[in-house]
């Protein structure tokens, strides 16, 4: 759904007002019919034999995600994964807007990247109040990232996105996402081995 | 079937031999009935009332996703995120090796970052002969994906993992896979809109 989303906004960009089921399958590589199954629950913004209304279908795509507003982030972790995500245009442009950045390193905090100051990791929960911090991000190496997870769930951070390679435990009300590029390449290796191109 | 290999391993490493689904279901945040269904085709590793063999399991499973050998990879593009990925001592341990980088900055050819000396990016093809390169990592910025995918099809690479916000087109024989940060975030929006606490 958030690859349509994605393909959606850039037709939206070209000036594109219509895609047709087929048009928007090639832009995301999947197969129409998928995107037809896929789509069926905000049919109301397809037309046979036109296709979709790029912008209603976008609109009606976005409140579904929750991503017609903006979420409030906080990075804990500011390392070269912390950094590039601190300069990384397209999270704000999507909503997510990194508002506070936190490391334990003292001699990273104070330092200014990308227009944030960095703030001690123990200062999550009074920052969290001032900012209305929604959504955190763990970006430290794997072995601090469950006392990154600690800090965040004590300053009471319900949705975290661990971007550290390493099964961090959170309670029940708390939803956690993983990035993991291990994931990635492993996919990546498997179709290369049942794929076998000359 | 990856979140499996890495709870897997990490069982290993402490030691045990023998797991449950439940145990496994509990390890990976899923419910066992899942893990059942998905590791019917390992079924022959399970045993009633016991559980898994961890490290059978785990050799079976290696091999079914191809990873029970090292990739050769090539790293196009050193900025934060590249640097961050040249320094990532999991991809290396789950046999994803960085054997050379690239960058097209000439104010960044010739410097070493976590032990590799950054090549012109037109030297790809030459490199990928001589360091038997399998699959390119893409982390460039966004308007830069697309050229640094078309230097790694040149260079005859069949499976592509773009980091960079940025859809690219590749022939039909070469793999590609995103990473793309804002997917995984736009899936907790969805989850914190869906299910909110208290």
């Amino acid at each position: 759904m958030a690859v349509y989303v994605q393909a959606l906004e850039a037709m939206l960009q070209e000036n594109m007002n219509v895609v047709s089921s087929e048009g928007l399958a090639a832009a995301c590589n999947v197969n129409s019919s998928q995107i037809r199954k896929d789509l069926a629950y905000f049919g109301e913004f397809g037309v046979r034999g036109v296709g979709y209304y790029i912008q209603d279908l976008l609109a009606a795509m976005r409140e579904y995600l929750g991503i017609n507003r903006e979420w409030n982030c906080a990075l804990v972790g500011v390392g070269n994964l912390g950094r590039a995500l601190l300069r990384h245009k397209q999270l704000a442009r999507k909503g997510f807007l990194i508002v506070a950045a936190f490391d334990c390193d003292p001699f990273k905090i104070g330092e200014v990247v990308a227009g944030h100051e960095i703030f001690c990791t123990r200062r999550l929960k009074e920052r969290k109040q001032d900012l209305g911090i929604e959504i955190g991000m763990i970006a430290t190496p794997p072995e601090r990232a469950q006392r990154a997870t600690n800090h965040l769930i004590e300053a009471g951070v319900k949705g975290i996105i661990n971007f550290a390679p390493a099964i961090v435990h959170v309670p029940d009300d708390t939803v956690i996402d993983y990035v993991d590029f291990s994931q990635n390449l492993i996919t990546l290796a498997f179709q290369l081995s049942s794929h076998p191109s000359s």
